[in-house]
C-alpha cells in the first residue's frame, strides 16, 4: 500500500437519524477498525418485526480488513447485533468488564462459544493493526461505559460514547475528565459525540438523585415496595438495594433480562449485594411485607414483563394486592408511552400505590444535555465534529451547539448513515458513500421480510383478507366447484353471511362472463374476481381486505 | 310515576378511565337527558378501526323516555358519536354558537338534515322535560365551551364540561367564576370535573402566552411561516390571524378541517379574519416570503394531513424551502409522539427551521392544573364529586385532590363506565350498572368488528398468511389437483422457493397418510394440514402464519 498519503475515512453504519443499531467503521491504512454493533427496535410500521440490524454488506465485502469491534458500553443499541454480525464476521472483540459479561451472555444465548473477546481496562491503549485505542471512562446509565480515542498518524478520533458528566457518580469513578482534557490539549482531529439530549438546556441529575426519592419512599412505606427499572440500570440496581439494606428489606427480583443482568454484574463484581439479601421469588410469602423490595423488568410497558403481567394479573408468583407500592423508575422511551400509561392504569386498578415520572423523581437520563455537551465540546477542542446518536433533528442542534461555541459551519459534519468523511491533511469532506441501511429480523429470518412483505401485512392488518377459490374444469373452462369463500379479520361472518352469499354470487357473474367470452387465461381471471369482488366489497362496506383468488384445476 | 321519592342517577356511558367518547346519562323522574356525545381514537390494537363510539344499547332501551342532548363543547370526543347515535335516536341537541355550528357540518357530511338543533346563550335556562339546563361560559382550547348546571328538586348536578381557568382569554370573555361561586354558594348536590391535568401542579398558561411566543417568532422571520395547530383551537388561529395581520401576512389555509372549521367559526363570528387577508393557495406564489402566514392541518402527524404531506413531498400545492419556518402548535397526544417527531425530522432535512414545544412556548393546554381544580372544589363545594374526563390514575387522583382539600372519602365516587351513582334524600350510592362499552367503526359497519376479527387482523400483522389449496376427487379421496400454496405477509415468496416446496410436500405427505388411514373429514383433513405445516414452518423460521386450509371436492 506504501506511500499513498494517510487518510483516515470515518463511516457511520448506523445511529444517524435514529436513535438505535450504532455501528461505525473507521478506516486507516487498508485497515477498518468497528465502533459498537447495536440494534434498533421496529418501527410501528415494521409489522411482525423482532429487531433491526445495520446492513453490514460494506463491512463484509472488506472482511479481511476487519481488526476488531470496539464496544462504548453495554446497551443493546450499541451491542445488540453482535450476534448477527459475528456469524459472518469472525473478529475480536474489545470492551469493559461489564460490557463484555453482557456481551459474553448474549452470545451463549446463541450458542456461539468461539468468539474472541478480550477485556480492556479504563485508560488502556490497544494496539488494533494500524490503530491504537484508548479506552476512557466516562458516566452513562450502565456501568463500565467509555469514550474511545483512536491514535492515528493524522490525528486523534475520538467517540464520546452515550455519556452524561455526573459529578456524583454511584460507584464514585468518576468521567475521566483529565484525560479528556489531555487529549483535547494534544490536539483532536475529529469527534463524534452523544446527540440524543442536546434539545433540553442545562443539565442532567445525578443519578444521585434517584436515590434520594428511593430513600424517602421506603422510609416511608410499610407496605411491598414494587420498582420497575431497565435490566442494564446497575447503578440504579444498586440504589434499590442500598435503600433496601437500608431499611431492612431482602431483595427478590423478577424478569428474565433482570435476573440475567444482575447476575453477569454480581459474577464481575459491578454490583454489590450483602450476602442474605437476595431472596427467591418462592420464598417471598415468609416475609411482611415491609420486608420486600421486588426489582422487576417492564418499565416499558412491555406486555411480556414481568411488571405488565402483574398489572394483569398475569404473573405465576406474585399478585399486586392493594397497598402495594410500585415505582416505574423510568420514563417511556418515545413509542412506549401507551403500554406504559395502560400498565399504571392498570396497577391502580388493582389498588397498588403507583409512582411515575409526573408525580417523582424517580429517573433521570444517561444522557448529556446541553450544558454538558459544551463542556465536552470546550475541553476536546476537536477540529472536525460529526454528531452522531440522534435524529436529523438532534444532529442538526448539536451542529448549531457546536457553531455557537464558535466552530465554523465547514468543519461541522451532519452525515447520513453510509456516507463517508474522508480525513486527510488536505482537511475533511464527504467522500461518496457505502452501503448502509437496516436489515430486518423477524423470528430465524434474517433479512428475508422486506417492503412487499411489510405492505401486504400492513394491509392485512386494516382490512383483512378474503381467499376466493373456485375450480374450473380444464375440459371446457366451466367452474367445476366454487366460488368459495374464506375470509379473515374482515367481518364478523356469522352476522354477514348475507354479505358473503352476495359476494360469492358476484364472482359467479363475473366468471360466467369470461367463460362466455371465452376468458380462459388465469391471470385474466384472477383480475376479473379480485377486481368485481373489490368493488363490490367497497361499496358495501367501505373497506379493501385483500383478495387473493385461487384457482384450480381439474 | 306519582309519589315515588325523587331521585336522580348519573351514569357515565363513557368518559371514564378513558380519555374520550365523553357521554353521561342523568336520570330524573323517568326522565333521561344526556351530556355530550363523543368518540375516541382507536388504540394501537385496533387494527383498521376508524373511530369508537360509546355503547348506548342502554340509551336506546329507554328511547322514549330521552328529552335531548346537551353539548359542553364541540370537540370529537365531545361530539363526535352524534351522526350515529342521532340515527338511531331523533332527540333534540343543545349547544353553544360555534358547538352547534360544528355539529351542523359534521351532520350535513353525514346527509343528515331533519336533526333538531337547539342553540343556547351563555347564562340560558332551558327547560327540558324535568330538568332545569343552565348553561355557564368556561374557558378550554375551543370557544364558546361551557360548564352545565342541572337543576333538581334534589339540587344540582354540575358537569364541569372540560375547562381551565385563563385570566386573559383571548375573547375577553371569562369563565364565568361569578356564576360557579353563586351556584356554590347556594349549594350544589354533585359535581363531575375535569380530570385531564390533575397530575400537572400550578396551573396551566394563559392561551395568550403562545400569542406573545408567535409575535416574536414573527417579528424574526423574514420567510414563510408555516403554523400547525388543531383546527378546532379557534382561538390559536385568532393569534396567528392577528400576528400576521402584525407583521403584514396575508393568510393561506390548508388541511380540509382547517378549512372547514375556520369557515364555519368565520361564519358565526367566532373568528374575526380582516377583509383581503386570506388567500387562496394558488395565488401564494404572487407574494413574497415574508408576506406569507399558512395555517395548517397536521399537528400530530397524521399521515394523511397537510403537514405531513408537505414534509414527505406529497403535497400537491406546497413544497417546504430551505428556510421555511414552520411552528407545531400543539403536543402529541399520546401514542402520537413517533408520528409528530417523524415529519419534524423530516422537515429539519428539508431545510425548515422548525419550533416546537421541546424549544418554545407554542403550545398550552386546554385543561385545568392542580391549582384551578382546587379553586373549582372550592367555588363549587359540592356535596358529592365524581372525577370524569380522565385515566383511572387521572379519576384516581382527583379524588385525592378533592379528599386533601378536605372533601369525606366516601363522597368521592371513582367509577366505572356504566356504574349508575343514585342519589337520593338518604344519600348517595352505587346502584347497580348498565350496558357500557365500545363500539367499532370501521368503514361504513359500525359494530361489526370485534375481538375476533381484531385478533385475526394482529396475527396478520405479524406473521402473514399462507392458504393451502388442495382439490379431492369425491368418489376415492384421492388428491385430484394441489397442494398449492399461496403466502402472504410471510416471506419473500422469490428467495423462498424451497421453503414453498417443502411446505407443498409436507401437506402433500400428511393428506397421503390421512387417504391411507382413510380419513376423509373435512375438518379432520385441515386439522392434519394446518398442524403439520405450522409445525413445519415454525421450526424453519419461527414464525406463525396464519394457516388457511381450503379443500375442494370434485
Amino acid at each position: 500500500m506504501g506511500r499513498k498519503p494517510a487518510k483516515v475515512k470515518v463511516i457511520p453504519l448506523g445511529g444517524l437519524n435514529e436513535i438505535g443499531k450504532n455501528m461505525t467503521a473507521i478506516e486507516y491504512k487498508d485497515e477498518i477498525l468497528i465502533i459498537d454493533c447495536g440494534l434498533s427496535f421496529p418501527e410501528d410500521e415494521m409489522l411482525g418485526i423482532d429487531i433491526v440490524i445495520p446492513d453490514i454488506s460494506y463491512v463484509l465485502k472488506n472482511k479481511d480488513r476487519i481488526q476488531g469491534i470496539v464496544l462504548t458500553h453495554g446497551h443493546e443499541d450499541h451491542i445488540g447485533a453482535l450476534p448477527y454480525v459475528l456469524k459472518k464476521l469472525n473478529v475480536p472483540v474489545y470492551g469493559t468488564r461489564l460490557t463484555l459479561g453482557l456481551v459474553d451472555h448474549k452470545l451463549k444465548e446463541h450458542k456461539m462459544t468461539d468468539v474472541h473477546l478480550q477485556r480492556v481496562n479504563f485508560g488502556d491503549i490497544v494496539s488494533l493493526g494500524a490503530f491504537n485505542v484508548e479506552f476512557i471512562r466516562t458516566s452513562h446509565s450502565i456501568p463500565d461505559s467509555c469514550a474511545i480515542a483512536i491514535h492515528t498518524s493524522l490525528g486523534v478520533i475520538f467517540h464520546t460514547g452515550d455519556f452524561k458528566i455526573d459529578y456524583t457518580p454511584i460507584n464514585d469513578q468518576m468521567i475521566d475528565l483529565h484525560k479528556i482534557a489531555e487529549l483535547g490539549q494534544k490536539g483532536v482531529l475529529l469527534m463524534l459525540a452523544d446527540s440524543t439530549n442536546v434539545e433540553r438546556p442545562g443539565t442532567t441529575m445525578s443519578e444521585r438523585n434517584v436515590g434520594i426519592t428511593f430513600e424517602n419512599v421506603f422510609r416511608n412505606s410499610n407496605s411491598r415496595i414494587i420498582v420497575a427499572t431497565f435490566a442494564s440500570n446497575v447503578h440504579r440496581i444498586q440504589q434499590i438495594v442500598d435503600a433496601a439494606f437500608k431499611f431492612n428489606r431482602k431483595i427478590v427480583i423478577s424478569g428474565r433480562s433482570m435476573v440475567n443482568v444482575i447476575s453477569v454484574a454480581q459474577e464481575l463484581g459491578a454490583i454489590d449485594i450483602p450476602d442474605g439479601m437476595l431472596i427467591d421469588i418462592n420464598d417471598m410469602d415468609r416475609y411482611n411485607d415491609n420486608e420486600i423490595v421486588l426489582i422487576t423488568t417492564g418499565s416499558q410497558g412491555e406486555p411480556m414483563a414481568a411488571l405488565s403481567r402483574m398489572a394483569s394479573a398475569d404473573h405465576r408468583k406474585l399478585e399486586i394486592r392493594p397497598g402495594d407500592k410500585v415505582v416505574i423508575s423510568a420514563t417511556p422511551i418515545p413509542g412506549n408511552e401507551k403500554s406504559v400509561t395502560r400498565v399504571i392504569n392498570q396497577l391502580f386498578e388493582k389498588g397498588a400505590d403507583v409512582i411515575y415520572e409526573s408525580l417523582a423523581e424517580v429517573h433521570v437520563s444517561g444522557h448529556a444535555c446541553q450544558e454538558e455537551l459544551k463542556l465536552m465540546h470546550r475541553l476536546v477542542k476537536p477540529q472536525y465534529f460529526m454528531p452522531v446518536h440522534g435524529e436529523f433533528r438532534h444532529l442538526k442542534q448539536h451542529g448549531k451547539l457546536a457553531e455557537d461555541l464558535g466552530m465554523s459551519k465547514e468543519n461541522i459534519f451532519t452525515m447520513q448513515n453510509g456516507s463517508v468523511l474522508e480525513l486527510s491533511k488536505d482537511g475533511a469532506r464527504i467522500a461518496g458513500s457505502v452501503p448502509a441501511g437496516r436489515i430486518l429480523v423477524d423470528g430465524l429470518g434474517v433479512g428475508d421480510v422486506g417492503n412487499i412483505v411489510l405492505r401486504d401485512r400492513k394491509h392485512l392488518s386494516e382490512d383483512g383478507l378474503m381467499v376466493v377459490v373456485v375450480t374450473i374444469n380444464r375440459e371446457n373452462g366451466k367452474i367445476a366447484a366454487g366460488p368459495d369463500i374464506i375470509s379473515r379479520g374482515f367481518v364478523y361472518v356469522r352476522e354477514s353471511e348475507d354479505l358473503i352469499d352476495e359476494a360469492k354470487q358476484v364472482v359467479k357473474t363475473a366468471l360466467i362472463q369470461c367463460e362466455q367470452q371465452n376468458i380462459r387465461e388465469w391471470a385474466a381471471l384472477k383480475n376479473t374476481i379480485r377486481d368485481s369482488l373489490k368493488n363490490f366489497l367497497y361499496e358495501k362496506t367501505k373497506r379493501r381486505p385483500m383478495i387473493l383468488p385461487v384457482i384450480m384445476e381439474v
